[in-house]
């Protein structure tokens, strides 16, 4: 027998992966979670049929939305982590001692618990008892709290289903009030290659852009997401990315990372002509 | 009725694109060349089964494979270019006024047919006056010149097949007497991620690194390549390709691209520590 897990990167791109067995399958109210055991990427977390996470490949994800973040930021001490239902993200957050508190709002709770249960690599980031979870939607936690964050990362799935209301206006609005004076916004940012993702990638950086002064977008390699070519997004009220990266501190901390370091970050920043087009035409 | 074509990346990793039609189809005495139609990437070549490039990507390969080493060298005029029998080289390279004569060396004849034929896009380069044309291995072609080029651009396709002579210790080695003083030799440098690619890559770079003392590696985004992540080498006799490069000199000559700026140049040696590591694995 063979079994073979096939996601459409477009309608007419496919990217099919070996599967050994299927070891989780649910709906829950928001959206079809399953797990699969794969020859190449070890377990691999899929939501409405979409790649999540690998354990193969999750640590290019998740070192560079967090790390980036952290190294530019000089104290932050509150955190929002908006998605992140692996804990992959509150896996490398938990290696700063000076962070005080962690809020993580996750929709749905059946993630987390699917995800302690069969993905142990990221689901080791929920231990740390800085976390406090609120199972809700980031859309609505976001109205409230004011000035109150150093950090929001905002880890979502893509605009479609229970992940669409991260991508409006009124929800990065939000965000910039939520966090302080000199707070840092990071978000997954969708990819520039194929036509539906860059227009997805457009719509996001313009609504990003409305709300804040400073937004730049960083780009990684993410072998199982569509094009492999991915981005995120780097908004702040104060911080540039590049220029504000204080390198030396960063180093200082000794944390062994397999993606990040901290040329990288500045090279992540210097994108391709094509893609700075794209984002240059949602600007104006 | 559907039409797709599948190419393995790794034995249980699979890319899939729908086509309209296959255009061409023809066995060589060193391959099977295919052209097909797609719905998302245009026209594309196979070599044996294998993705060489489609209409809709190939100017990143292109672009990044040209411009970094003529963004380096102040006065490129004579280049050897091995394999490229799309065009696509020569094509970028014909934009530089100051190069005198370009020796393309492609062992297969009938892909540079075959492109002309069916992929004018890259086919174009061709038609540069002074390109000479050697149908020949090109293992063999560099036995010969000594202190000859500015510049080597090495083109090739995967270490096997017609293309494996090109990932040996005697063809770099003959390349680096073929250059100039300060000459740079740029190559084809496989992906650092799954497995098998990544063992082709750190072959490729032992090789070089016993042949030139600066042998540096960069990263590209290509999505029709195994998982999107592709490396190219560049080594110099002289020439540090981020210290040396002259981004103003470049600049000024005003070529338009849609990937390759003198910014993304400098990123694109700034590699993932996982990449780091497996290249410093052989340089001892």
């Amino acid at each position: 027998m063979q079994l073979w897990f096939t996601e459409p990167h477009t309608d007419t791109v496919q990217f099919s992966i070996k599967v050994d067995r299927q070891v989780h399958s649910e709906v829950t109210d928001f959206q079809r979670i399953d797990v699969f055991e794969s020859f190449e990427f070890g377990r691999f977390l899929t939501l409405d049929g979409y790649m999540m996470l690998t354990e193969r490949d999750e640590f290019i994800y998740h070192e560079m939305i967090t790390h980036v973040p952290m190294a530019v930021h000089p104290q932050v001490r509150r955190v929002l982590v908006i998605g992140a239902g692996d804990g992959g993200v509150l896996r490398e957050l938990s290696r700063y001692p000076e962070i005080e508190r962690i809020d993580l709002v996750e929709i749905d709770e059946r993630v987390v618990e699917v995800c302690k249960e069969y993905l142990p690599q990221t689901a080791v980031g929920f231990e740390d008892p800085r976390v406090h979870f609120y199972f809700e939607d980031g859309l609505k936690f976001v109205r409230a709290p004011e000035e109150v964050y150093d950090l929001i990362i905002v880890d979502s799935t893509d605009p479609f289903g229970p992940g669409e209301g991260l991508f409006t206006k009124e929800f990065y609005g939000n965000c910039f009030k939520a966090l302080k004076a000199d707070g840092i916004m990071v978000n997954q940012h969708e990819s520039p290659f194929y036509p539906d993702d860059a227009r997805a990638m457009q719509r996001a950086h313009k609504r990003i852009v409305e709300s804040f002064d400073h937004a730049r977008v960083y780009q990684v390699h993410i072998p199982t997401y569509p094009s492999g070519h991915w981005l995120f997004g780097f908004a702040s009220k104060k911080y540039h990315p590049v220029k504000d990266l204080d390198a030396d501190r960063w180093n200082a901390r000794g944390l062994a990372c397999r993606y990040y370091n901290t040329n990288l970050h500045k090279g992540s920043f210097y994108l391709p002509n094509y893609v700075q087009t794209l984002l240059e035409a949602v600007e104006e």
